[in-house]
């Protein structure tokens, strides 16, 4: 027996800013599983930037979504019928699932879910996808040293929330640089950074300077822009720069007018003999073990803490990911579907 | 008694590519040696790229030339008076003395040269700064695997042409960019590389792309400009860039028009997940040993081999520099002085 299903399609490529007419909230069905198969409820879809890249049909590191395709990303969803013996009615599992509250899985790449590791919508965050990119970037490329200086942008979002806690666990200073005062006090009051640095200031680069008095030696790259321009000058000698996202840049429909930079980056990273790093978390895979155990502890014990945005409503995903390739969430955004 | 020496200074600081009037030749009396102290007589002055770079007054790895001083470069030079026991008469000797006929030393620095290791100006070249440029980069950073394909522009000069050989004993494919077909030639007839490519040529960027049908792995990074803007989209995932020069733009006095390339560049590292990573060969001076051992062991066996491009007399020194900066040398350019 076929379930209701609603889904949102992809249903045309934005040249820069996704606008509620690239979306379209589709009605339909669901088979019932057949042999093998289970058929998943949507609990929690969680958006991410990434997802912008999917929308393009630029070549990158994973394929786009097709025009009319269900938009992807990763769910918490319920088993509501199981075929599959591996699965019961009633787990959480972390799926795939896509902007839709039903979806029929063959079991593979399903990964249980134990309530007692966490609250589900966590592992869309602090211990799922963005979580490990933190850990893994900072860790693995970013390779902080006690008393050396790391900075993060987007700091008060579910990566770099966490880069800076575990900077600061590392021994590092953490400056995060966010949109606004209140998510800058929040990083400092509750999180623990040393410095927070509003980029919306008129004076950014001269703050970020006085934030950074020993320069910077670890830059976690996620926005891009503007920010890394006032960043790249303070880079210390030798300083590493792991790459995981570029959000400034996604929406961009042409090149930033001229004079061409380019020189000035490459000519940096001869002279301060940088490390620059692109990643995707999938790269560090085999890192997942120590990833829970590390950061699941620290959660466990307090040592970190993360935020999240709950938005109601799958109807409400498209504005809600459109705003936050702006900043406009404040912690990890979730989409409570079901 | 002093010697009468005549020794190049920088007379002004180049926009642009250095010319004669940035250079003057002077002559002045080198003091006898004091106790603890050797007079040197230069026998061979190196010329290399990054001497371009101390011209200028802009803020790198190494402090700038002041005007009025005399140049810096590495040489082999004979000790001809030495009131220092570590060192005897007719010593050879590897030196920094400079654009100058002679020199005093309190023999810090100094490094005695057997003759039986090599021709003395092939400790400028393939067994000195250049060839441990390629060395350490290459393997280091660029870490070529069996069958990867490793790109090197300049590839007739010192360090090109030893990162070519060392690709190929490592089992990689070696594809050399130069300018002209003379060179061209040299690295696949003599040389042994894969592959020759003129980035005179007017399709360049296309017989870059014919040269490496499986992509590029490794691109060793001296040049800069038009030869990068060419190899970024060749670049494979997980690619490596050791970046060790970026001559095509050390005579540059403005940035090139626009738009501003650099977001591209960034976009590459991010969905490539390249990393770009610069040195200086001594941010590896550990490897010395190693280095001496395996290009020494490579260059008497003949597996790898050295060419130099060899002017008479320091006065013409200035131009073979300038010269050099547009590829005009064909081998490792080094000065007979006396």
């Amino acid at each position: 027996m076929a379930v209701v299903n609603r889904r949102i399609v992809l249903a045309a490529r934005p040249h820069g800013e996704p606008k509620p007419e690239h979306f379209r909230l589709e009605e339909g069905r669901t088979p019932a599983p057949q042999p093998g198969e289970v058929l998943l409820r949507t609990r929690w879809l969680s958006l991410d930037p990434y997802m912008r890249g999917r929308m393009s049909a630029a070549k990158s590191y994973a394929k786009p979504v097709e025009i009319g395709e269900v938009m992807v990303g990763q769910t918490v969803s319920e088993v509501v019928a199981s075929e599959n013996p591996a699965f019961a009615e009633g787990d959480l599992v972390l799926a795939n699932a896509g902007w839709q509250e039903f979806a029929v899985s063959d079991g593979s790449g399903l990964r249980r879910l134990d309530p007692a590791d966490g609250a589900p919508s966590q592992f869309l965050g602090i211990l799922g996808m963005p979580g490990m990119t933190a850990y893994t970037g900072l860790l693995e490329i970013g390779r902080p040293q006690p008393k050396e200086t790391v900075v993060v942008a987007a700091a008060a979002g579910p990566v770099g929330s966490l880069v800076g806690q575990i900077a600061r666990i590392k021994g590092a200073r953490a400056v995060g640089i966010a949109g606004g005062a209140e998510k800058c006090a929040y990083l400092t009051e509750t999180l623990g950074f040393d410095a927070a640095v509003d980029h919306r200031a008129n004076d950014f680069p001269d703050a970020l300077a006085r934030a950074c008095p020993d320069g910077i030696d670890v830059y976690f790259e996620n926005v891009g822009g503007a920010v890394f321009d006032a960043v790249l000058p303070l880079l210390n000698d030798f300083a590493r720069v792991p790459v995981c996202g570029l959000v400034a840049g996604y929406n961009l429909s042409e090149l930033p007018s001229g004079p061409d930079r380019s020189p000035v980056l490459m000519r940096a990273i001869l002279t301060k003999r940088l490390t620059l790093r692109g990643f995707i978390v999938w790269d560090f895979a085999a890192m997942q073990d120590d990833f829970l155990r590390d950061v699941g502890g620290w959660l466990r014990a307090g040592r970190v803490k993360a935020r999240e945005d709950v938005v109601e409503g799958l109807e409400n995903a498209p504005a809600a990911f459109a705003g936050m390739l702006k900043g406009a969430n404040f912690g990890k955004l979730v989409v409570k579907v079901a």
